[in-house]
This record gives structure tokens, C-alpha cells and sequence, in this order.
């Protein structure tokens, strides 16, 4: 299945593993056997246990800083060893790689993309060599993941598929009007911001912008942390694509009491 | 010491220094300067400190996966700076090296191996460069690791010992009988699996399997998470070559209270 | 901008991003699409957030460590957007790159550097592409590792200023005298060890120490961990270049009660 010789491409990481097991470290030894000359790249490992949803917001954060032929695998799998397909999505060159359980659906949703094309690589887990039934990041997708970075052509694995029939995630679609806005927290990031599921720039540049739910007050909306008031909260346009809820130095996620998941609502002068 | 430079090989790191202080990046810098081309494989930083047992699971375990000559250093280290040996474990091509306080003793043991050399390897101790007394992470292995990295024998370095003379582990075997098989917890992972010191394979595949110590009660023996029954408890072969208890998505080691090192006792119908 | 290639260099990286989100690895990502070939090295990424001291020691104790080419990034910003400085330390042909708000201030005293020369980079900023107003780290400062990873020349891109302008910390200097020293705890590493500012060998070789503040007994002046009686504190010359507190495999914070700039006080036979 080899090819002439490609320049090494880049492996994104992304996983539930932690970094304390030897799971990544497995994975990663398998990357320097099968794909010797490829940069592997750690996207995040310290997803929540099971969060599929938490790892499909990194993933669609993140793949477009990545060089245009990267191949980017995410393994949360519950599902490891059952009959879950794997299966591949290729966005505007980078290829992205994951059990089928929802890993790609934000960034199969992601509207700015020219070219979607998706495939089913279940073929994949039917390897000769010894494959464990709970560990297929390591035995089943780091190896496609190194196939795939070597030059493989994943139509010659497997079959291409209605990028829409991928298994899709329970995603809460926020709820925009004039003046209103619900949503709920995707992530709270190490320094306690909010990242919320609202777009950056969904509500043009508000006014008398306020956090209603869970009541909170007045909010700035900033251009950057450094230009809110000292301890007072904000709303900004995030690094990651979507408004975040900020409070200069200090945490948001404690100051409004906010978890993952959480509801929100801001209301402005509409 | 330098060589007609062979292809770049593959290093691995196991150490008990975590990430958050800077020692793991200083000695990759080293292996930076001093091995540049090769690529460097964390397999965990986050050993247990001063858990050699600990480490000598995760490196028996990772070993394999790594290309076939490949380098692996393991640091966790109570004796930096005191007269202990530094020792190298040739195993079927890959390179180990350690400290001589019990790290390879799980990889010296394995019984699967085709070829196994040791080496005394303490005259890297005696580099003319500074040398700290307490980082000898960073200032003689991670060298030493880099000179065999760039093809250095380590015969030329010290002479070859007998792998039975290595420092061995206080390492208590299992008891398995028809029936039962007592064990301990080698590691709990992220995940709460919990892997016992008995091999994949070793009770056959046992029906009216239970968990007598710690009191359990009945255990699915399973092919994989996904089979056992929702939040009920089982026993599978994990991805680390030793049997795990395991709860799908859930924490067997809190189901059960099980903690690294306790005692366990399975019991089945012989 | 591009030169005639030379070979890749290293590019080192400080932050307190952590690495639970995807902000190191989308920098990396970055890295990689725009410095192909160049090995990436993290220092830490568990800087305390906003704790810019913590972050200006990891880079001063670490920086000597890697390629006598290598560009190394520190990123701890919480001025990220505002019209704060980026600068360049270059020392002894190591290039350090960060906001300017003391991230460079203890590499810049470094007394054993031969040429210490800066440079306001700051027009990094004025990149063409998109920059976020709150990721400086991921939009300005990786390109810039990059560009100068691959040949670039601070002084095409900003002028050289006096490394005095540089923004200083506010450190306090350790005060020295025969029979005393004062000083702060600087760090506290993973394994308890409590690095202080004092240098190593800049009490020479006390005989009848003493911790007086907070009151703490005895110590052992000691080469290394080993050299210390069992459970009995000692200080020592660390790896990182001053003087540790230190007790044999157990933690000298938890048995003094000492915390990260705690002030401590030595006392010996003058």
C-alpha cells in the first residue's frame, strides 16, 4: 500500500486518554513505527472521559490551524470493541479520522468549508495483525491514521458516504432574536472563560449587553480581556470561533457559578 | 564516538517528574541538542513519584510498541547522586536504560523475548561536562540515551552483565489455581479499570467468574467495555497484557474501592 | 522572507495554558504549517496562569539547555491585545521571544551570557492574516518563533533597543551575610523541593545551618537527595541553579509550610 514518497504530513491528536496512563505514549510509538518522518501533533488529551461532545468542539476548533494535507485523529469511543464504524472526513484536504459516534459532527457542520467528502474506513479494523477489542486508537487507528499521513487514498479503503449520515451529536442550537440570546457553555477553558455555542460576531456589536441567565448584570462587550474593567465581566469574541464569557484575570466559570452545559441567555438594547 | 550516521532513531521517555516543572523539557532539550533527528516518544511523566513498580509496568508494557531500535530511557530515580548503577537492557533490538533499582525488571522477565543483553552502562556517569547531583535525567542518561540514539554501542560504553544480576522487584507473583487466583492491582487508569498482575490468557476464559476479595460479587468476563451489561462489573482482557476489572463508563476502582497495590482475590467455576 | 534554508532549529515553548485545552496544540499546529521540519520542545506549559516570575525562572533555569540556535517562546500574556511590547532576547545566539512584562527579565541578568543583545518585535502584530485580539501565543508570537526558526533576522523585522528598557520584576534580591541569608521560596517543585533565590554556592559550604524562618531546625548542607539522613531536611545545589530545600524522598513544603514566595532565613556558623 505504499506510494511514491510524499514530504512527511502532520498527525493531530485528540483523545480522552489523560496524559498519565501509557495510552498516548503507545499510540504515539506506533505513529513512529508506522509513519517514521511524520510530526505528530497533541491537539488535547485531557478531554473529559466519554465526552464526545467536548472533543468534537476541539477538533472542529482546531483542524483549520493545522497544515492543509494534516491528518487529524480523534478516539473517544466508548463504543471501542462493539460495532461502531470508523469513519473519515475530509475537509478542504485535512483528513479527520474517528469512531462514528458524533467526534466530526461540528466540524462536518462547519459552513465555511469548500469541499466535505466523508468515507467509511471500517475496513480498518480488519488488520491480519493482533488487534486488541479495547484499545483501537492504538491498534486500529493510529495504524490507518499513519497510513492515511504515509499517502493512502481512503477511497481504496473504504467506501465514500453522505457526509450526512454521519452519527451526528445532540447539539442544542442557540436561540438568537433582537435583543435575546440562548445558549449554553461548550467549554470552560483553564482560565475559567465560558466559551459559549453562540458564533463570534452572531450578535453584531451589542449594546446594554447584560447576562440574564443565570442572572448576572451588566456585561462589556470587549475586544480582549485587558479591555474590561478590573473584575468586571465581559463578553468577547474568542480565539476559538465563538463569544466567550470573561472576566479580566479572574475566572467567569466561578464568578457566575457556570458549568459545561450550562444554560445561558444575554439580553442587549435590541 | 560518532558514528557513519545510521537513519535516526526513535527515544522513549517514562519518568516520575510530571510536566508542570520544566525538568522533562530540559531533558528533551538535551536530547534536542545532542540527538538532533530523533524523535522523542513520551510514554507517561506522570509516574507515581518514586514508584518504580509503577514505571516498570508502564515500560514492560510499552516497550513493543516502539520501532525496533529504538531507545527508552526510564527516570524515576530515589538514589540520583548515590553510587547506584545505570544499567541498559537490550531486548530484541530496542535499547532500555535505567537506573538499576528494579525499572527493568518487568521487561527483564518477559518471557516472549528472543534475545535479552544488560550492560552496565555507569561510565556515563563519568562525562567531563557538568554534571548535576540530583538530575541525572537530564545530565547522563538523556546524553546517554542520545549517544546510543546516534548508533554508540553500548559495549564500548561498559561491559556486558548478566540480566539476572539487575536489581529486581519486590514483585509478588500471583497464585492461580483451578477455581481462584489471587493477584493484586498493578495500576488504576484514568478510566478506573483496574490491571492485576495476572496475564491476559491466564484463567482461560472462566464462567461463574467472582470477585471474593474485595467482596464484589459476579463479574462478566468480557471481550470489550461495550459487552458487559450496563454499569455491571467485568473482567476483560486489557490492552496492557494483563487482565483489567473494568465497569463500562464507569470506575471499577471506585465501584470496588480497589486502590493500586490492594490484594484481589477471583474465584470461578472450575 | 524566506532564506536559503538552513537546517531546522529547535523552538521551545513556556506558557500557562496548560494542556487540558487545545491552545498548545493549536500553536504547535501552527508551528507546524509554518516551520515544517523544526522540532518543537515544550519547557511547560503549567506556569501558574498569569504568574509571570514562575514563568521567567523556567525559562532562565532551561534556556542554556537546548541548541546554541534554538528560538524559545514564553507566553504568559494576560496583557494579550493591549498595546504591550513583544520582544526579543537574543543571548548568546539563543533567540527569546515574549510580551514584554518581565517574562525575560531573570535571562537578561543572567551574569554568564557573552552577548545579550534585544529587539522590539512588536510588529509582528501588524501581520496581514487574521489575528485574534485574545491569542497572541497561537496568531503573533508562533508565526514569529517560526519566522525567526527559519532564518529571520530580528533586526529586518524591529530595531535593537537596550535589554535595560527591558520591563523588569519585581524581585527581590536575596541579602546575603556572613552567618545569614534571606531569601524567598522561588518554586516549589512536583517532589516538594522548595527552590530558593539563592544561588547555588553562594553560601559556600555552611557548617551548623539552620532554617530560622519560618523556624525549621537543622539542616544537612548536601550534595544530593541520597546524602540526606531519612526523613531529615537538607539544602542543596539544584539542578536548576540555586539552592534547595530539600528533604530525602518526602516534601520539604508540606514539612516546613512553605508556599511559592514565602520568605525563608538561613543562619549557620559564620
Amino acid at each position: 500500500m505504499k506510494k511514491e514518497t510524499p514530504p512527511p504530513r502532520t498527525i493531530g491528536l485528540i483523545t480522552d486518554f489523560g496524559l498519565s496512563d501509557p495510552y498516548v505514549g503507545q499510540m504515539r510509538a506506533v505513529l513512529a513505527r508506522k509513519a517514521p518522518g511524520c510530526l505528530v501533533v497533541d491537539i488535547s488529551h485531557d478531554v473529559a472521559p466519554f465526552n464526545v461532545a467536548q472533543a468534537a468542539f476541539f477538533l472542529a476548533a482546531s483542524y483549520e490551524h493545522f497544515p492543509a494535507d494534516a491528518v487529524i485523529l480523534a478516539v473517544v469511543d466508548p463504543g471501542v470493541g462493539t460495532d461502531r464504524a470508523i469513519v473519515g472526513l475530509e475537509v478542504d484536504g485535512r483528513m479527520l479520522i474517528a469512531p462514528d459516534n458524533g467526534l466530526l459532527a461540528l466540524a462536518q457542520k462547519n459552513a465555511w468549508a469548500a469541499s466535505i467528502r466523508a468515507f467509511d474506513l471500517s475496513a480498518a479494523m480488519d488488520a491480519p495483525n493482533r488487534v486488541s477489542h479495547t484499545f483501537h486508537g492504538r491498534d486500529v487507528l493510529a495504524p490507518l491514521a499513519a497510513w492515511l499521513a504515509l499517502g493512502g487514498k481512503p477511497g481504496e479503503l473504504g467506501r465514500e458516504i453522505d457526509p450526512e449520515t454521519l452519527v451526528s451529536l445532540p447539539w442544542s442550537h442557540p436561540d438568537i432574536r433582537p435583543g435575546r440570546a440562548c445558549g449554553h457553555v461548550l467549554h470552560i477553558d483553564r482560565f475559567g472563560n465560558c466559551v459559549l455555542n453562540l458564533e463570534a460576531g452572531s450578535l453584531g456589536v451589542p449594546t446594554g449587553l447584560r447576562l440574564t441567565v443565570p442572572a448576572g448584570g451588566g456585561l462589556t462587550y470587549a475586544r480582549t480581556y485587558g479591555d474590561m474593567p478590573e473584575g468586571g465581566p465581559g463578553l468577547l469574541e474568542g480565539s476559538q470561533g465563538f463569544l466567550e464569557l470573561a472576566v479580566n484575570q479572574r475566572s467567569a466559570a466561578k464568578q457566575f457559578g457556570l458549568s459545561m452545559g450550562d444554560a445561558i441567555e444575554l439580553a442587549w438594547e435590541a
